[in-house]
């Protein structure tokens, strides 16, 4: 098969991080992180545009400086459901922590929007940085960096298993015999691990695409190793083409490692694309966007990675601050990152805060020619396998889809038609084998549950 | 107001308890119970008729020997948003349990589906008698019931304070003055109870109307208790007008006793009511329905109130065997009733599943005419305020609004179009006053947090 781009729409309302003034444009509504008929027109507007998903992003931990969409919003999943019946072959990829959620309700609901979507369902595995959210689950303090971790892994392979409850040809239905169901084909999981215990059989049986997809983002060591171990796409940040390619190189390799197949695991940096008649005009539309932001809620947002800490009242053009250890059991990769670059380059916390929120030029920029050529090249030169394109505004959006979409698809390099109804299907990933039918054909017991 | 009588549907597949063999049904598709274009279509057919709300039943613990629809179906609330964008009046009622959901996930994903359906969602309160279930949640053992209906009240506590983290008027969105959202009116909860503690503020903001629809059953004191405190709908059992009306006096005096105006607490019995063009023949169907199932499952479904007890093994026809405090941890009143009735009456096990499992005479049996008249005599006799009807097979759902509806629309007792777009304005419940907003108003502080 000709491998091809895959394509995310990631949907948000009225603006998080970096995208704070979405919710002052003309074509958003206000309460557009509320409403699903927002969110329903931009699924419908990306399956026009032949993407293979969209993608909801949560938390469950605000202030009253929170970023708009953080503010309000709904729940991943329950709005993916409702999204399900407005669409027909999108996939529908939603955020779920596997700290305050357990795997048995984790496995159920994912498994329920599968079967609701004919198979379009896909999980975004989150451990949850932010540490104020332990407070809302009657817990003192957040789980630590490796327990997050761990439970994680711990709850995909419990849901995986969970997934495989009934073969296939559980369900006999025959009404002659008055079999509905045959009991040799259901059954338990028997987990006893590290952070779970579940003895299960899930009461839902497999979609069409066997499981839904598992996504995964994360760039500490601990993170790469996770998603290498579970993820089939991987959502991620690369600012440039040589480090696009060295994160693509380095979860390949470390997927091949574990024993899996590289090409099943799809790396989907997220991007916003700019598209105008000009490159320079894109450019000037691109730094606009950079520097109009405010600065007050950019320091605000850029506290996240250090446990939202309040930076409000630090002298912004005296050297970086001495965090300490802040951050370490929240999105500790990144918060070490800026103390390392604060500190190497003697920066303020001003230069610093511009440096990480809101100063790096971001790619694909330009004419619809110049975009369509600089995905290919990222693309063929193997920096990314898809796109996750996070672009708020309708028409913008509409942009991307309408001018540089038809000179990707000239090339090949993007689809004409779905290929498959399913999301296993259109990203091209393999239906699972149901391990109990596996082990029963080949006619050795079922391994182990891990 | 005039007084009306309110409507449910019981949405369900291919049969549950007492309703067995209802997916060998040409009606009726063997996978309906995970079909979400069965459910719209049971939802539209309820809504032409205009009734009040769709109720999804659950449980999270099967073995082989379940019955059909509980072997392989839909989370409730990932079926419920479906449903939302499926429909546009209906209430969407929805069981979850708070033995194994956590308050901040119960209040996020219920205010979803409430902003989803423009103020359409009911939560049907349960505290899970299923003793197994513990077993997939990483426990060794259920919660004693004292816990449970804790728990229980302590959940619905958290989840309307949650509810309440934003006043209406939180979100100014004024784009002249760039304030998106007013911080005095969005409030913590701070709640440290005997089973949570929750920070808050909820992520989400309130629906139109207000909050969602509390639901509730359960028949033992305790039951009867959490009910009256926090149910403004309660589903319950009654095979006789007499023990409906005493159901009915107890229910409503409870929740008087706890200062609340009993009106707003609406009594819903379940009931199969049968329809056929004479009242001999009515009667005929019910009473073939009744001893036509199989045995063997009733004996199996037995079980349930006594944590899924296997009776198999015993002598049919011996006395009733002593199961000394067998179900106390599970449906206990049912259970102590189960046992206190084989005891005095001296019936065999046979007797006593033929007596609790399919041997009571329905209500509601006859002729449209006589049907209609049952239903106003209890509605006038309190006996009840509404019903929860309960008929899979959409033929005879059709016979039961086609042909009794009228009559009772004929004489004031059901409405001839809906009142509201809200399942609270239908039902006749007021909006729950924000309380913090309640508090500014009369310039005291909020109330602190039970």
């Amino acid at each position: 098969m000709v491998r091809q781009l895959k394509l995310g729409a990631v949907l948000m309302g009225v603006g998080g991080p970096g995208q704070h003034d979405t919710w002052t444009h003309p074509e958003i509504p206000g309460d557009a992180s509320i409403d699903i008929r927002w969110y329903a027109e931009r699924a419908r507007q990306a399956e026009a545009a032949l993407f293979d998903l969209v993608f909801i992003v949560d938390s469950q931990f605000i202030t009253p400086d929170s970023p708009p969409h953080y503010l309000n919003r709904l729940e991943p999943l329950t709005l993916l459901s409702a999204l399900a019946v407005s669409t027909t072959h999108i996939g529908l990829v939603g955020t779920l922590t596997t700290s305050y959620n357990t795997p048995f309700n984790l496995a159920r609901r994912l498994a329920s929007l599968d079967l609701i979507s004919g198979g379009r369902a896909g999980w975004n595995v989150v451990a949850t940085g932010d540490g104020g959210t332990a407070a809302n689950y009657s817990r003192d303090e957040h789980f630590d960096y490796a327990s997050r971790y761990g439970r994680a892994l711990e709850s995909v392979r419990v849901c995986q298993g969970l997934w495989d409850s009934y073969e296939d040809d559980a369900f006999p239905r025959d009404v002659a015999t008055g079999v509905f169901v045959d009991p040799t084909r259901q059954h338990r999981l028997d987990h006893v691990g590290e952070h779970f215990s579940v003895r299960g059989p899930l009461n839902i049986s497999r979609s069409p695409q066997g499981q839904p997809v598992i996504f995964q983002a994360g760039d500490s060591d601990e993170g790469r190793d996770l998603g290498a171990s579970i993820g089939e796409g991987i959502f991620t940040h690369s600012p440039t083409l040589e480090k696009a390619q060295a994160f693509y190189r380095d979860i390949k390799a470390r997927a091949a490692a574990k024993g899996r197949d590289p090409e099943h695991v799809l790396i989907m940096p997220g991007v916003t694309p700019v598209v105008a008649d000009t490159d320079d005009e894109a450019r000037e539309i691109e730094r606009a966007n950079r520097l109009g932001k405010d600065f007050a809620k950019n320091l605000a947002q850029f506290g996240r990675p250090f446990g939202w800490h309040d930076f409000s009242g630090y002298d912004l053009d005296a050297p970086f601050p001495d965090l300490g250890d802040l951050g370490a059991d929240s999105f500790r990769t990144q918060a070490e990152q800026i103390k390392k670059v604060a500190r190497e380059e003697r920066l303020t916390l001003r230069q610093t805060v511009e440096r990480f929120m809101s100063s790096t030029p971001q790619p694909f920029v330009g004419s619809a020619t110049t975009v369509a050529a600089e995905i290919e090249r990222w693309f063929t030169g193997r920096g990314l396998d898809g796109l996750n394109v996070h672009i708020t505004v309708p028409s913008e959006f509409a942009r991307f889809t309408d001018e540089v979409l038809p000179i990707l698809r000239e090339r090949g390099v993007v689809r004409s038609e779905y290929e498959a109804t399913t999301l296993r299907g259109n990203l091209g990933l393999p239906i699972p084998r149901n391990v109990h039918t596996a082990a029963r054909e080949a006619r050795v017991p079922t391994p182990a549950h891990v």
